[in-house]
């Protein structure tokens, strides 16, 4: 499974204090930190609704780069944010994303098929409503597959994310199982081998890091494994988190365990 | 999912130690304790190798029910010892079990049979090796629920242990997702909706409390619920993995979700 770092998002205090001062030196900080924890791609959220979005997203871009040569994913609904980022970004990014809403099939999808970067779709209505059942997100699947490759961008580089939502909603459980029943069933329903990502932080959402929502966090993130999830957009700072990842891959790609190599692996978790 | 104690078994040093001086007490504690874990049937096991396993295990019934109403289940090869329980227990227990050992088909699948008891069927090849692959498995239980049907147990009595194999032998983790895949396809494979049944503790034998191995228990728990398992026998004093599967159940069965009653749940975990 690859782990997307979703600590550099302005809902982080330190982040958004970072951003406010155009201050660097925190943001390499973290992104030194994140570059340790075990993640493979961190996700830089400038957030949606700022005037100076370009600008923002190319401060975090050039600090985070600065400090690691991981690879980034563009996770803004701002367009001109993502040709910012295409522009500076060392290796090519994956861009986080579109969905069936009009601005994003027009403003966003295209970006993705000229630019040859990797692209989330994102499982919502063309109103941008969450799905309710699984058959919605299967129906929505399918019109998401066709419409990406209509517009030209090949199903190797189409991403689909079926949306997690906080468990705490009144579905939020019946919505947990059709998110792994979605993953499980997309590649024979598209007839390809479709990658998948989920935002495992939405699951709790609002609970904050208390012992029984960092359980379920870790919980729900087996339960993906094992469903076939290939991506996982996470706070890679937690971890017990990334160390259960990392069993759960073991398991599914059957590698050798060591004890020894895990003990160490495990330290302080 | 089902929760089933694993703890009253004779290579706990308390049970053993009580086992030895016939005093009730210790095993009175530990069942009111597994009483209050959130276990739903406790099983008993007095070890394989006493002769005089009978009345080891007439002594630790008789305590355990002293303590608690919950169900039973009869852990041991030998057929004396289960019929004595099968006389004892007040609620039918579960007999854990049989395979295509010639010696368990003859002696305990009868047992089975007579006593209207669910019973176990371990994958296991007719010398007592484990199966090294998923093809193993599934042919092993294609023949085991052939041969227990054909002896007169129904389908819906037959609960299937595909055999959970410690994580550090050479193919350990390969054999934890051979388990996986054929929890997921038994059901198809034998065309009823067959129960499954796995020993959690085994994966990580000999590996004591570790942190490691208890994250490796808790995820590994997660994966199991998601591809679909029944019944789990493990430490229900653990309660980081009672939680874990109580976190599955509610996702695979979309129980509404409580923070205010989990927050409870989950205090100490």
């Amino acid at each position: 499974m690859i782990l997307i770092s979703d600590n550099i998002h302005v809902m982080n205090p330190k982040v958004a204090k970072a951003m406010n001062d155009m201050d660097t030196k925190p943001i390499r900080d973290l992104a030194s930190r994140i570059k340790n924890s075990g993640a493979n791609i961190i996700d830089i959220n400038p957030g949606p609704l700022r005037k100076d979005c370009s600008k923002m997203m190319a401060f975090l871009i050039n600090s985070v780069q600065d400090a690691t040569h991981l690879r980034l994913c563009l996770d803004t609904p701002n367009p001109e944010a993502i040709e910012t980022g295409l522009t500076i970004c060392k290796d090519k990014p994956i861009i986080n994303g579109f969905s069936l809403e009009p601005h994003k099939m027009e403003k966003i999808l295209p970006l993705a098929v000229d630019s040859d970067a990797e692209t989330v779709g994102f499982l919502l209505h063309a109103d941008g409503k969450v799905p309710r059942s699984l058959d919605e997100r299967l129906a929505l699947a399918f019109t998401l597959a066709r419409e990406a490759k209509k517009a030209g961008l090949p199903p190797e580089r189409l991403i689909i994310d079926p949306i997690v939502v906080p468990i705490s909603w009144e579905d939020g459980t019946a919505q947990a199982r059709d998110v792994l029943s979605c993953i499980r069933l997309l590649p024979d329903l598209l007839g390809f081998p479709v990658k998948t990502v989920v935002g495992l932080s939405n699951l709790t959402s609002g609970a904050g890091a208390k012992t029984a929502s960092l359980l379920i966090e870790e919980a729900y993130l087996a339960m993906l494994a094992e469903a076939g999830l290939d991506i996982v957009l996470l706070n890679v700072l937690r971890k017990r988190s990334v160390a259960t990842a990392f069993i759960c891959d073991s398991i599914k790609n059957s590698r050798i365990w060591s004890w020894a190599e895990h003990d160490v692996w495990f330290l302080n978790t």
